[in-house]
């Protein structure tokens, strides 16, 4: 993919999560990478998505950050988006918000169990949360030991049955083969937490079977997956 | 009915669900029945709803649910829809959906108590939740298996008076004698979860009496019925 | 004012709730009342708000509940407004609605406490509940006794300084000067009701104290009051 | 900055807390300052956002509020505008809201902690509840010693790190170095107000660390700044 078709894939996942309302003002922010270029373009930083334009993307290195191209600041955010696409190298986009639900279970320090098969369709287990972050972790390079803590609460996990993470006391990243998937996961991500904590409202729910598990997860990402129409 | 004004109910009635957000993405899907033809008219899997044309929409057999008219494949939930229509006669249309209360009710695995008229207008008691899939019935047949799960619910009620369900850890189907009656029973549906949830916030509420019940449903459905304006 | 411009308020105070997200399909009525010539103008029975017309809007005695004008039938709840114009002499209009947590208030059948001053700018006290019907209430003239068990309620209470109720597991009416003000006064009911549930889940309130709750109703409504511009 | 372009402010931020879904009606009001001239520009008391000019705007004198400009009677929480500009010299323009959530959190008078980035990025630390007011503050001059129960709460609190207050079964106040800032402010405030509710239903949330709250502050606020793009 051309980095202008790369930039164009950005822009419209940053405006997704506009629409959706997952974004208030300028929080949140979505990149995506060019893998073989080594090139991430991300969302630059404090900009209000209705002036966001392809052009006002920033573009840097994936190895050290470095601008390549554009006039502005990338994302407060970028060090942790590199941290996780040095990491978790199946991810093409990734999507940091602090929308509503979503944040809330990161601020309750509880991951978000999996009480349906809305969840399970996208999500292979409960929604992991990562441990509070240090004082030191948090005075040095905070936005790269984001990431790191992230990485570590993903030990044993694999990203690309999990493409979402609840940060403690901060809120949520989610991530997928595009920046497109990215956003889409972050929107059912969301829907997802929210109806969790509605569940919990109502007495609470029990996890699903494993068995209804994965043949949801897997009727929509399996190798014999049969949910929407045959890829072409 | 012919089979193209049966496609534009279905069409419809899929695009109200929408328009009454019960939708997030292509999550959902409705079908009508033309019952002398023996044909049900199905939303494909995995289309976008604003892209959805009445031509997209998928004909399907009865009998066995072969394709019989569309070049798309029809909704993987097409098994549960064919089992509802072969054991429940007086149902023309079914809509189900992950709309996010009655998701939390099903979540909960609770039944939605009839705390009030405005459930009353339209279900008659409290809306039943099916028990939970064995690792069997999820492992083969899932979808067939689902309806089966929600016919058993309903020995000894009568799906006419009681036209929804919550399938348990999963969502609501609902229907009516149309696919549009089905689309508005699934948005009243949502409605009274949502009044129901607000209510156990509150303390909780009480099943309304046998009386008033049987008033607010029958001035809407019984034979003596005169809500609404004469029917013509 | 002359039955045409009644029609026209009565019409606009139906949109006005539709606007504020009270109404569901064709759920609630507003109604108006012209006291001189004893004619109530009312909603008809289950037609879509989107299709309302002034001419649509049906003219009934306030004596005996006869149609005058009009060629619909009059809102199911036409009985129940009846009873209120009669009880309730400074009263020119009346909504009834099933908004969403009001409703939950209802069904809760708990009183809505005043429990800051958005509600005393408009309710001089808590909002009162009404009792629930006994089975021979509801079996015989059960829209006439809803506004008889509205009407025992207000024993010892001002209507004019308590312009709404809720009947119990069902849900609210409101009233006011006109009908424009009746719909008013529902849909800060509405708002209240929804504070008053959110301060219950952050562990509850406490009744403001009379002078707070005097001060602000009174700088509204009172004699000498000072909040919005002088009337002209 | 002239007073032309002062209400051109004002009135921006009093259609932004409308956008934004604080505002039910005539409900709210936002000011901004002059500090050189003395003149403080405020909404007119209970006119329609809808309807509002610049030129409808009243502009009045900080010491002692006598009307300079403007036909219409000024909002009626005018005095508690002018004792925090008296008292809070940094303050540029105010916002009073009854926005749903921190309504709900002063009805329930409670603090609303800081659980989150989100709230740190805005707020340095608990947003801090008033006590109630006495009977005799309520029935004499009442907005003014609205305005002079906040000034006693923050004795030991710098405004400028705490942009809002909730006053006790009432709601917030919330304020910054320009009338735009203030809205900005109270829009966000609403969000934090929101998650933090949220988080209660969840099981709760602790306190975030200091180094947690300053790093987010500050790198906002601080002199260090990186969030957002450098200041022309």
């Amino acid at each position: 993919m051309s980095l202008d078709r790369l930039r164009e894939e950005v822009l419209e996942a940053n405006l997704e999560i506009v629409r959706r309302g997952l974004v208030l003002y300028t929080f949140g922010n979505v990149s995506g990478i060019d893998r073989e270029a080594g090139l991430v373009v991300i969302k630059p930083s404090g900009v209000p998505y209705e002036k966001l334009a392809a052009r006002d993307l920033v573009v840097v290195s994936l190895e050290d950050g470095a601008a390549v191209e554009g006039a502005l600041r990338p994302s407060s955010d970028l060090a942790t988006h590199l941290v996780l696409y040095r990491e978790f190298p199946g991810v093409g986009g990734i999507v940091h918000t602090h929308s509503r639900y979503a944040t809330a279970w990161a601020q309750a320090r509880r991951e978000i169990p999996c009480l349906g098969t809305t969840h399970a369709d996208y999500f292979h287990g409960p929604v992991p949360v990562t441990s509070r972050m240090a004082g030191a972790e948090v005075a040095d390079d905070y936005e790269h030991n984001t990431g790191a803590v992230i990485v570590r609460r993903f030990q044993g996990l694999d990203p690309m049955r999990m493409p979402a993470v609840l940060v403690a006391q901060h809120g949520p990243f989610a991530w997928g083969r595009t920046a497109s998937e990215a956003a889409h996961n972050a929107v059912v991500l969301e829907e997802v937490a929210h109806m969790a904590a509605l569940t919990e409202t109502l007495g609470g729910g029990q996890a699903i079977s494993q068995a209804l598990l994965d043949k949801h997860f897997l009727r929509k990402h399996g190798p014999g997956k049969y949910y929407g129409q045959p890829d072409r």
